[in-house]
């Protein structure tokens, strides 16, 4: 029998970054947590142990705060200007992780943590170049009304009745493929943050999968520098109490919330002829 | 031998309710999760597993649900609803805590998650009456500047050198008790959170104990009904990384934010002369 | 209006200690989480910043970490010997936690995480003496059979049906009051699992209180050093499917699991005549 | 502008299901999370919202119940049960997705889970055929010594310092692909997971890429049905803790466990000429 190695990366996950603006007395506060993880000639410290080709885990922790000192703009800015640092010699392609959480001001030097929204950045570079998909996850959004599900398939393990009117909530995890680096970043996460809520917000629903997609559709409308936009959406069901042993009728207003098991809804929505993809979505080991 | 059984309760934990309010285009939604939890006369389970005092678990939950469908204007009040509810016969004493996930409004009928904040309300009550505590838990505030830890006490152990200005920021954790059931509940909730945000970001810091002690204190300050705040204020610790290896200065810049150890400071601030507790902190069990 | 300072206490929540004892080619492996929090006279920094009686929580890890040089035979007497060195000055009294991830053997400097079942010991000095509460979290135990729920109190909102035969599951939260210090830690610990895992095994249960009663029971019956013993029992409801829409019975075999919501049944079982339970139980703040 | 819809599939996430077989007084249980997902003609939901073609996630979860009334051998089987019964009509290819919590035996009908290690099956089922990829997660592995980090590549932002003797420590998250479907799937696991240990164990470290390498190369060593190995292993650094400040020494006996950072070595070993993988590692969406 032979075997051999196969692709293969190895970094450094969640270090967890703060940096502090402080040019004159209204300080800014950027909140990160940065994974950065490397790929290329590294066959020797697996077969053998030896590691001189291996820049340790530790280095590329030291990395992102020493170039935190120079300033962050945006997460997809710092992205690449780490993923570009580490490709050298027998790194050949490094990704870079990050994930921002929000502040709100309260002062001038106060902030409190608004919610767990993440916006994130994945940042991939080589010799060829570099790839940024942005991302958002932990976006929670809900419609009480404007939405149904009816005219489903059934077979024999079907018992679900239509729904002419329910609830749809889900929480958004989005990725999106920037079709090339000369990008306003900020602009672009704000533009399609709000694409994303608003198709939400004004879509009628006959499905979860027709949300996602007017959701996809809006962001490739809005913003001309994304080529893709994937989707993953839980359908956090909310089921209508049965009220009625109690001598009660419940017209759309005490619900149960439910935990597990969800519907699970995925998809990606493409700009035709876009740049292709690259390592965009692709990456070594797992 | 002789062994006896000590205090005792039980109840159903964790119901998960979604109330719509739909009088009108404008809906409104309350996201709720309700506990429930009942001690009284019910030796007779524990030692014989007689259960005819024993109101099911499962009916508690079809309780919280059905009061639901009667509205429910704030949590504190539902919370009383219920609790009374529920001390009848062999129940002696119920208590009912309220937790509430808040919501942003998008539009008529979409909202979107707002953070993990949660405001909470604890009930207890029994023949002779019932008392409120009020709290939030999740509220994550941070001041850049204006914190000191200076001229501590010092052992064989210690090696923390002083900081004359240093990152505060912490996971406020409080709970106030109500001195009656007068309240307006919502107001009283906004003045008491305003209290502890205000305080927070004005004060300037020397311990977070100092911190604490005034955040306590602006509440019972500017809520008159409030008798009694319990804070719980972990640490986060924030530390300055070494930036000199790599030939950089780090002048309150770049941070480190750490998970674990982290400081817990915990106090109550009780206003001089105020109503007794009664069970209000107290319950059965552990 | 005036008001004044409750109790209050502060320390280093969450300490991660490791510690191989390296005597012989056999090592041994230590996993700890230790807590610590110190009570006394404590007022002054809570009102005026002055720090000068406060122990930084920074100096109480590195406390940690030193007296864990000396070796650590069982938790308890870890615990005794932590809160007793805090003690001292203006502390007048500590408590300290310590939680033990239980790990398995493999080899002689091999081994592998068996589970989450944490040991505890909660430890409250002061200069009156010491008390020991030990305990366990995170033992999840499941009897398919021998379990029913009949002839319980039924009101309006009671819908469910009794069951003669249910699945009965529960994670145990446990913690036991020991009446002395004279006690053989790690014996009497795997004798108190003992008799909880045994009694929940043996018991034919009418009620998850009277299996709940028995375990307290079968503990005081079988280590007398204990004086009193509180569970928390989450009652992990197991729903029978309904497989008859598809034309299948369901004889007790096809279960849903569910998360929430779940009973919570807490009580204590107490040894006539035992020692009193001192600052056991209490701790300042909340 | 024109866009499309790309890769995508819907399905019902973490069913939680619980047999019990009752054949005989010695009760056996299987513990599960179960997610299917489906992909095929799907454009019309999307575009339209016509639901013809979806058959409800609901729907699924009843599958999931019905299909386990028949008796669940292996999880690899029944994922291939369930994955084959989804592929029909617009339906061109079922993934599911099933989870094994592992119980301990305590008597003919009482058990105790035994920890977080989960048994994993990913089957993905098509008209050509039908793939199996095995795995586990959870199993935390902690050698005390034989592991050094040495020789590695140094560049201006290194500042580790060579380790010479290191605990070495990680969660293993593995998984391998099947060659075919002719597998004992219960014995073939057990081999798996023997392997991996054993090559823990057993490996002298040099780097935790090469423990890596060692454990993949020993699973297709040992089990010859299985053509491919992907590993993720952080390593879960164990600091030695200074006490020189306290005058004491340490040699390798009180560590701090970190949670944060932590590195992450991933990496695939293949067998040479195996059989593709086919759709083993891809599915739609993300």
């Amino acid at each position: 029998m032979s075997i051999h190695l196969g692709a293969n990366c190895y970094g450094k996950a969640e270090c967890r970054l703060v940096r502090v603006d402080r040019d004159g007395p209204r300080h800014r506060l950027t909140d990160l947590t940065v994974s950065t993880s490397l790929a290329g000639r590294l066959e020797a410290t697996h077969l053998t142990g030896d590691n001189a080709d291996v820049l340790p885990t530790d280095t590329q922790k030291n990395t992102v705060y020493a170039l935190a000192r120079h300033g962050i703009t945006a997460i997809e800015a710092f992205g690449l200007d780490l993923a570009r640092h580490f490709v050298s010699g027998p790194v050949e392609q490094a990704r870079v992780t990050v994930e921002q959480h929000p502040w709100q001001r309260l002062g001038d030097h106060s902030f409190a943590r608004r919610g767990d929204e993440t916006r994130l950045a994945v940042v991939t570079a080589d010799a060829r170049g570099a790839w940024v998909v942005g991302g958002l996850t932990g976006l929670v959004l809900l419609n009480t009304t404007d939405s149904e599900f009816r005219g489903f398939a059934r077979d024999r393990y079907t018992t679900l009745p239509e729904a002419a009117d329910r609830i749809l909530a889900t929480a958004v995890d989005a990725r999106w493929r920037f079709d090339g680096l000369d990008v306003g970043w900020d602009e672009a996460y704000d533009d399609v943050r709000a694409a994303l809520v608003d198709a939400f917000v004004q879509t009628y629903s006959r499905s979860l999968q027709q949300t996602l997609y007017a959701m996809g559709e809006r962001v490739l409308d809005r913003v001309p520098q994304v080529a893709e936009v994937r989707l993953a959406l839980p359908n956090r069901h909310h089921f209508l109490v049965d009220l009625a042993p109690f001598g009660l009728d419940n017209p759309g207003e005490v619900y149960l919330a439910a935990d597990r098991p969800y519907g699970l809804i995925e998809a990606a929505v493409l700009r035709d002829g876009a740049a292709p993809a690259g390592p965009s979505w692709e990456w070594a080991g797992r």
